[in-house]
């Protein structure tokens, strides 16, 4: 058929057919070699090939598609820029991809109530640079925020660098629209009703990664422009100072806008990249704090942090002495992720949570797990909320150095575990850490969710194997420790 | 049997001697006369006699006394202090309740990661009033906090006046254990982790009214005392002035503690009251706004209030000269549902949601009822959030009065829920609403959630007939919509 677009040859397969009878026929992708994108998000480790790849217009299409797919008991998966770190948007194997990249419109903007209503497709940077001439934004913001998703945002229930302060997703999200399982469409939320009737099912969808329902459509809040920001670097030869401050500074009743931390490893990274700042190289860590608010209060704040600071043995503090100074700093940070590329052919993001007097003692934890696998460990931490991010840095070209960072990663995440800390701050759970839900859940309590997902989701078609321990590797885990028991 | 203490004599029924064997002897009420006062909770509109009520002790007499309850298929409830205004520690008639109050100890207390321990009995103000010497408070603040229960505010996830810049009880909740249905017990949270991973529970148990398990452990967020606070009390000829400058308050990017509106029939109750301020008797309303945080940021706040409350045709305006006069001021404003009792001899507290824009409107469909129903009807509104008060005045002795306020408070939740509102901002819906869920919920929205609780909840034991239309009711709505559609 040479000379004609492949994609014109109607498809021999039913179900192609039938979905493109719903989409229209330009809005399905089934070609292996068009599929191929579609085989993981951002957490490349595990990887799946899709049935196709449909492109929704809007909700009534989201509804009718799993609908059908409901009757030929075939998967789906909803997915937005795949950005996501944990496998929450990768296929097992035949799945149908709804993607949603094409729902990318502000349907509504209310300044005057604070408000605006996107489709999940809408691109998270897109909201807060469509309304900062009129002094606003949107606060959450992950590291990918010029690419990812607001409907992906609130699967995940995404943080960034300024959730310190201003909260994560969840406490962004005003009201959704969603189509469950079952192909109805549900509204809940709209109005920023404080305490809302019946049972909280917008807290229950945000952060369920795409495993209760598929978003249409969403009202986030908008903040208002702070006044002012002044942000602080501060230099620290031991990295318990540096903790101790980070420590200290919210005991003194400062809730920073941000407050980041990162190791001499990551700073190799970041300093190796796009974005050099300069920082010395011979440091064990550098806190980067940002202060927003009302002009007259952020002096008294910036004093107060920095006496903190010098208290805990600080080699260098400044403040930055202008907007192009701040930017700079920031931009070195958020390629923290990106440049450890700089510095390692490739690399695998953690995410555990910890709280805040334990990192001390969890990084050198990992430092000896690092000597372990004999694999380099950089550390990013929202120091603020104890969220911290080990990069694990190996070459997947030699064979075993995958397998030996992701049991690392593992053991990391046992580490926050065992402290009383958890597996994930932000990035989820997905495919990569399921298995580690084990670590903080009793089987009651995984009981208690998964129950809620067999009401919303019955036939296991929205989203199969994610987030929970899927039944073979449970079976596994328990036969270990029964050896052990029996033993 | 005279002369003896009547509890002394064994009872008949084998269920109280069950209970008795869990709890011991003494904790078991069940004559009649000592049942009466758990007949209702603050909400008195409706009652029913309990079999018995039971004091626990520890979470393991929980779990034993609903394992057996299970068993015998003798329904339950769960209370505090008993002072909810929605009847969700009600009894329908014949279930256990089992009261709480008894464990009212602080587990823990750590003020350097900023949280407390608490059982469920733990008085709400008793947390503050711990801690305060050292610098720290607990910010949900209902009106009731000086009885009010922590393990009651969970279940209601109860606001207050500074809700508004602090959040309700679920944004200061870290952690709940709690006893399913099914005798299991089950912990969440803990930690401050800014995104837990799998389904929030901890969310959803949140403001569930007692009807998915029984909390037995809270672990609450402390917070810093503010360095300053200020308070202006604004009085307003025209209710439409005041109302917009609520508006023009948040707009201008100020976010108050509290920003509090009291109509005239609401002054004329507290001034009547135990703390008179001396209120002009002839105004439409007054605000009473609180600003706080860092002392350097106070004084710019408030100017930009006054210019704004000016800008609106404010009365008179002026910012309490002292922490004396500014404890009167809120002492008036916080015996506003009290003080109904010195202007009537019984009224009905309603507690709606609408857009803070549309209050001259929803005031106007207030009056309307007012007058429909020949009922007087006062207003007090946490303005700042949008959470509208209309209290109810009615005379219970005379025939009728009570079924005609009943009818007036459902119309005004009617008249809230059709501006975008809701039918609850902070009081529940317990007995008292469950009928008015609909006006705000489709049947696949209520499907959603009443197919939760029955995953929780499957025999219907715990707190039966709250929350959600009684099946009978449904029924009949749903016939006299079919009679509409035939017709």
């Amino acid at each position: 058929m040479f000379g004609k677009k492949r994609q014109k040859q109607k498809p021999d397969d039913a179900v192609i057919q039938q979905l493109m009878q719903i989409v229209g026929d330009s809005e399905v992708l089934y070609l292996k070699e068009d599929l191929i994108a579609y085989e993981c998000d951002g957490y490349t480790l595990s990887k799946g090939m899709p049935k196709a790849v449909i492109f929704v217009k809007s909700t009534k299409q989201v509804s009718d598609v799993v609908k059908y797919l409901n009757t030929v008991g075939i998967p789906y998966i909803a997915r937005g820029a795949g950005t996501g770190l944990s496998g929450g948007a990768t296929p097992l194997g035949g799945e149908v991809i709804i993607s949603l990249v094409r729902m990318k419109r502000m349907l509504h903007l209310d300044l005057k109530n604070r408000k605006a209503v996107v489709e999940p497709g809408y691109i998270n940077l897109k909201l807060t640079q469509s309304i900062s001439d009129k002094g606003y934004y949107y606060a959450p913001d992950p590291s990918s925020q010029y690419a990812c998703t607001i409907g992906g945002n609130v699967n995940e229930n995404s943080g960034g660098a300024h959730c310190l302060k201003y909260g994560v997703t969840t406490n962004h999200i005003l009201g959704l629209e969603f189509v469950l399982p079952s192909g109805d469409v549900i509204e809940l939320g709209e109005e920023g009703i404080p305490d809302r009737p019946g049972y909280d099912l917008l807290g229950l969808l945000t952060g369920s990664e795409g495993t209760l329902g598929i978003v249409t459509k969403i009202t986030v809040k908008i903040l208002k422009n702070p006044e002012g920001k002044k942000t602080v670097l501060a230099y620290y030869d031991d990295i318990g100072d540096a903790s101790q401050a980070v420590s200290d500074i919210i005991a003194a009743g400062i809730i920073p806008a941000a407050l980041e931390m990162m190791d001499s490893i990551a700073i190799e990274g970041v300093e190796s990249a796009a974005y050099p700042v300069g920082h010395p190289r011979d440091i064990a860590a550098f806190l980067l704090i940002e202060v927003d608010g009302i002009d007259a209060g952020i002096e008294d704040q910036i004093d107060e942090i920095l006496t903190v600071c010098k208290n805990n043995n600080v080699r260098e503090i400044k403040v930055a002495k202008d907007e192009e100074e701040r930017g700079l700093w920031w931009a070195n940070r958020k390629m923290g992720f990106g440049a450890m590329g700089a510095i390692s052919p490739d690399y695998l993001v953690q995410d555990g949570v910890i709280p805040r007097t334990r990192l001390p003692e969890v990084l050198a934890k990992i430092s000896e797990i690092s000597k372990k696998y004999e694999l380099r460990i950089a550390n990013i931490f929202h120091a603020g909320d104890g969220n911290l991010h080990p990069l694990i840095l190996f070459d997947a070209s030699i064979p075993g150095e995958s397998e030996r960072a992701s049991k690392a990663g593992s053991e990391c995440l046992k580490v926050c575990a065992d402290v009383g800390g958890s597996i994930t701050g932000e990035h989820g759970v997905g495919i990569e850490k399921s298995a580690e839900m084990r670590f903080i859940f009793t089987d009651e309590e995984m009981t208690a969710q998964t129950n809620i997902r067999a009401v919303f989701n019955p036939e296991d078609l929205l989203n199969p194997g994610k987030l929970f321990p899927q039944p073979g590797r449970c079976v596994e885990i328990k036969r270990e420790i029964t050896k052990v028991v029996v033993s």
